[in-house]
């Protein structure tokens, strides 16, 4: 990543609305507060490192309008109104340096079915392949070593990693987003016992994406085991994360990495399930329910709140039973000592 | 997924008992009773359901023979012995459209070692790579983009899907299906430290996958340090899920979606995890043993029954324990109060 | 895995300090002492199985210097420093020969940009994918499918697996060993929220991945918001982890299978996360911390120790709240008893 901004560029690529301090380098590094170096630009994206800025050998920091201290010598303090944001700016300037469009066409590897549709505006990188009926958008990328399934289809302007699986018949909404290993459309998880052994109940629905989706590497979506899987528009999807058949997952959702969500489990529209969270089958999820980390949900959750825990609880009571159970220790012997006290003042009034 | 099928073919197909009311739709969809509409076949799965089956307005609805309730105008209802088994009698058919079998034969751009043994009636699809003395039997279908390493065996009629890798010396048994980006022999995660660093134990061992196993998308199974880590007949493995070296899954086993099994664990016969399951390494788990989702198994369990929790207890005991633990609060409040009491009786009888 | 060793090989392969016993066969294979048989060698890795060794039909046993007992007839017992190092060194000359070191070039088809930098010493397997500017150390070995991005690096003497994938400007250093299907340089997973919806932050770092790593299969890394995420020299990754962007992992750590490591956190050396366990964002962990599998992480550890549970608790207090835990229903009982006693007490003294 070889980036140069002149402080002038960064100025006006982040719209700074005051500039404190001067330095006579070039950026050309990005860097947190700790970390950064000369030529380095930085950032205070959180008050809780708000004592880092004056020991930072940034030459360059993005600070939000109401910080009032002043760079050290050789150093620029640009105030804005979102550090964050501001630094995303620079950040997506560097992005399309690094990752230029590619070129439209079907790169001569690349095994392409003569009944599949490709816009011609289209770009297939090499060694992907697109099977009998399968579509590709207008403007979409597949990078490299894709595979398209029979009759599935990829809207306009999505982006498909290196290795991205999209199995038959699925559909994948416009501008969407799909990273390295990511398996669409796989068999649901369904069977029948049948004299002692697991029949296959067969898997033919689809996986719809819809549009303005980003989906982690090596995430997995089973098909549905008819109708279909659904990922509602503007979710995002972390790496690992496990949707399974007939789940449908409503609109501007965050899944956090390695969730799992059981067969036929819905979700509402901006629910966010942090790392490692489970949901169980057949579960309905509420508008705004937020579960922490490793959370285990056996039950539907009909109203919005932050739930912790495993079984998942509200938020204020899984802390309170966290800091009882380290107290159980000093509760029992309490007991105990209660248990002692009171047979010897039974003994003492019964005497 | 285009599909139309009459009354009389459904009828046909799903050995219909008794057919009650009648319908001008053919049936061109599937979906569950709350999302059907017309031209929608469904079914009543689980009883749980069944104030469903008056409100849905699918065209055709498969009950169970005593449903005694009578259709609206335009609807179908057909009575069979079991609803969701008629089902899939109908996906099976659908399948069939679907996912035509594959011609037989070697696509010209794979790229298969004179020394791999490729049976003449199988499909090798484009990209595949079959490298030195790897053999693939009858009627087994690699879609595209499969890896099968050195000396690795896959037996008849197997389906392997886009991207999946076998490593080298692995065998997989007769009629295994392996979705997309599923890893058979990887190295085992074994070191020893050696001067403050992790050296490498050789993993020279392999694993072989038994005939009937069924593999979701992205698990990964690792070779045995030496000798064999075992996937046994029939078992069926969920997305994600994560089998580490010499392990030994006995028959007719289910792993659900994202659990992890340690090094040299051996589970028997008919063992049933849960979604996120994690068991620890060297442990023995009986046959008939169920681990609910998210259940953490640290010891060996030696009899049949159902588990929950982390560690796992069983499942009467954890229930009961995370309904005292949401008691925790009262509990300590109770026996405040009760010290209290006590201190003013001793008070009162010291006096 | 076809193997022949005679006695006298074997003695010397381990360095054998005294043999005790004969016997007339070859060794062939490679097997716990539960499960070997003829022909077999086996060895006493730990003494948790001492009682197996006089029980074993194994033909050959690695055991430690101070094992006393006797072989059966027709058996020998290689007394050695570490019988589990033994044994290693018996599996390296096995791996040699089921490995052999592939031919140095680059194969007719892979992809490979006139721009990228190939040493001549390297090996490019079948269907590989090389983009411009990116380069492959001497001795390194890309077996088949591997995806190398733009300006990607990976050092020399490297191995990598079927279906790896290094995303662009990502850095592998010398000897690492990456597994099958692994994404090293996905975008890390950052949003801010703009008129309710989720609006993706530029990730523009990348992943650095130093010498002498291990990675196991379908592992996630993901790159840095800016600047770079880090995997310390001589760590070693199981399959199925995940990391997160930023975080920063130290030497010779060992994250076991499907640990989970949010953004940002920084993990010191010589730390080690055992299955399942999940760390929360923005956390530091101390050298020398070592966590219990399934555990959880929501604070900075600061203090080295063996810690478990979720919340994760120092070893001793989380054992004592499980039993505790497990006596909770006496507990309740034991508090209404008490209650009573003390109103009957209460009410005899008021009398």
């Amino acid at each position: 990543m070889q980036i140069s901004f002149s402080v002038a560029e960064l100025a006006t690529i982040v719209g700074a609305q005051q500039i404190k301090g001067g330095t006579a380098h070039t950026v050309t590094g990005i860097a947190s507060l700790k970390d950064a170096g000369e030529g380095d630009l930085s950032f205070l994206g959180s008050s809780k490192y708000r004592s880092d800025v004056q020991k930072t050998r940034a030459s360059v920091v993005l600070l939000p309008l109401d910080f009032e201290e002043m760079p050290a010598e050789d150093q620029v303090f640009m105030l804005v109104e979102q550090p964050s944001a501001a630094l995303a700016l620079v950040c997506a300037r560097i992005e399309q340096a690094l990752w230029p469009k590619p070129e439209p066409g079907i790169h001569p590897s690349a095994i392409v079915s003569p009944s599949a549709k490709v816009e011609p505006s289209a770009s297939i990188g090499p060694l992907c392949v697109i099977e009998d009926g399968a579509s590709i958008g207008a403007g979409t990328h597949l990078q490299a070593q894709v595979f398209v399934g029979r009759e599935a289809g990829v809207a306009a302007d999505c982006w498909l990693a290196a290795g991205v699986h999209i199995a038959s018949s699925c559909q994948i909404g416009e501008r969407v987003r799909i990273h390295g290993g990511v398996i669409v459309g796989s068999d649901g998880f369904g069977y029948e016992v049948v004299e002692g052994k697991h029949t296959k109940i067969p898997q033919v629905g689809i996986v719809e994406v819809q549009a303005d989706v980003e989906i982690g590497a090596n995430a997995t979506l089973d098909r549905a085991r008819f109708s279909k899987t659904v990922i509602g528009q503007g979710t995002k999807i972390d790496n690992q994360v496990q949707i399974a058949h007939n789940v449908i997952v409503g609109q501007h959702c965050i899944l956090c990495a390695q969730v799992g969500i059981a067969g036929s489990t819905e979700l509402e529209n901006y629910v966010v399930l942090g790392g490692q969270v489970g949901v169980a089958g057949h579960l309905s999820i509420a508008q705004g329910v937020q579960v922490g980390g490793k959370g285990g949900i056996a039950g539907s959750l009909k109203e919005a709140g932050v739930y912790m825990g495993n079984p998942a609880m509200p938020y204020q009571l899984e802390r309170r039973i966290i800091v009882l159970q380290r107290r159980l220790p000093d509760l029992f012997k309490k007991v105990d000592g209660i248990a002692k006290e009171l047979e010897s003042l039974k003994k003492a009034s019964a005497d």
